[in-house]
């Protein structure tokens, strides 16, 4: 199953003529979820030719334009493209206010279900599950209400090595040792060991989009180890009390977080307009941990399902 | 002075990979007067190297999103570079609320003045006024409230054939003759008559723009004679009652209306997605209309100054 994330904007507040305002997309299968929706969204979901039927969910972290003004126009086009299943939309207070507004004056009534999820963005907390995957909020410490969000694939079965089955099981026996559980008879004694007739289980999947933040170490326990960590990484760290006075991180904070959380790759974005050539951020973040990359825009990052 | 017409956008409703949402800048001397502002309208600009620090007004037709969901990250790209000089804007009721509420949740305080001008879109009114340029409204029939502007040249003063001056004028004798008076002495008797002794003035040159709006030909009063006149021509003519329907117009109406106005030229714009290749809406007008040019992005409409 695909576990793909696509950066649509790397830029900060300020746009500059070829970098966007932040937004990208994790494919779980066969859904894209949509993370944040800058300025000109709609735009870049065609030049990467990403349908915007697919996307089942969209996921706000904060009410700085450059994070949502693409928001109203995506729904917008959605609507007279004929859209009509539900689509789920997380976000902070505020959110549904203004595009309730905004479609009252533009006289559109949607033909599909806007489902509004307003989100606390102080807490840790679940706020979306399927079958595959469970996504949480994970505060973050900005000037307005702001938070990130982990994705993680739910525990995947173990695979059952079939030579290895005894005939007497039935499918219900089969699917409790998918999830792990030994079989034993009416009396309680253990007729197959789970661990003798399956292989453990494929590794759950995770991403965590950490939007604009102050460096927060707090936000450690959210992270550790997971595949993908995207952090923003608004400037380098000869600028780390702008940084701090304007609630951003620096490239360095970025790959001391991901460091420390062990996680496997680390993404930074969000770059000030100022850096023309993004190698300063980068070679700053690699120093600290060298699995670090940009999130430049049309970059793609996969996670490979693996043992 | 100048007086150029650039467009940025051209498309209708929905945006397609080439084709943005409905934006222009109308240059008159050195001061930016933009006209809708559909998202993505601040790349246009950077793309074209239009300096937002000289837009002076923005004028927003209707509150359609195609029309002005670029607005409010404009406005907080002139903030953020640090913009003092007042900015006008001219919108529709509702607007001024819009942007507050986004304002309010971004927790963004204007570093200059923002002047919100509400304007009814049902009259033909004079909206804005300085040295050089009026600006009216001109009502338009959609399906929300919605009006086109009117830009028109002040008249201008006549230029003073030096050589037949006589030597007794005094300076406020000259000023009288550039508008256009005689010179007469305390008795009433005239010493000069004007047409002797000046030229007439260079026209005044004049840009109608026509938002979206079924056909409408109550408009021909107000578009007379004008230099250049952009109509939107959202369909060709076979699909003319999904044009009335939808409140828009055909590429074969926009030109009528241009001929029976007797324009200099006409540029037709808000183009359906449907057309991939344009030339089935230029060719259509052109046969009413000869002089008439598409508003393709990038596309730019010089007015020279003539006698």
């Amino acid at each position: 199953m695909e576990f793909e994330l696509r950066i649509l904007g790397s830029s900060s507040a300020t746009p500059s003529t070829n970098r966007h305002h932040t937004a990208q997309v994790l494919t779980i299968g066969n859904q894209h979820h949509l993370i944040d929706c800058g300025e000109g969204t709609q735009m870049q979901l065609m030049l990467y030719r990403i349908k915007h039927q697919r996307i089942c969910n969209i996921y706000i972290s904060h009410l700085h334009g450059d994070h949502y003004f693409g928001l109203a126009g995506l729904i917008s086009t959605m609507h007279l493209q004929g859209r009509q299943t539900p689509l789920h939309l997380f976000g902070p207070p505020g959110l549904s206010e203004i595009l309730s507004l905004q479609f009252k004056y533009s006289g559109t009534n949607l033909n599909f279900k806007l489902v509004f999820h307003e989100l606390d963005t102080t807490v840790y907390k679940k706020i979306f599950e399927d079958k595959s995957v469970t996504v949480h909020t994970i505060p973050m410490e900005h000037r307005v209400p702001c938070c990130g969000f982990l994705f993680r694939e739910k525990p995947k079965p173990r695979p059952l090595i079939k030579e290895k089955l005894p005939d007497f099981l039935r499918p219900p026996q089969l699917v409790r040792l998918k999830w792990g559980e030994d079989i034993r008879d009416e009396a309680g004694n253990l007729l197959v060991r789970n661990t003798d007739v399956t292989l453990a289980p494929k590794r759950s999947r995770s991403y965590a989009y950490c939007s604009d933040s102050r460096y927060k170490p707090a936000l450690l326990p959210y992270l550790q180890h997971v595949d993908l960590l995207y952090h923003e990484a608004t400037f380098t760290h000869d600028l780390h009390e702008r940084a701090a006075y304007t609630f951003h991180s620096t490239a360095r904070q970025a790959a001391e977080l991901a460091a420390a959380a062990q996680v496997r790759q680390l993404i930074i974005g969000h770059f000030s307009v100022r850096y023309k050539d993004l190698s300063p951020l980068l070679e700053e973040a690699r120093e600290v941990f060298p699995a670090t990359e940009l999130a430049t825009e049309g970059s793609i990052f996969s996670v490979m399902e693996r043992d």
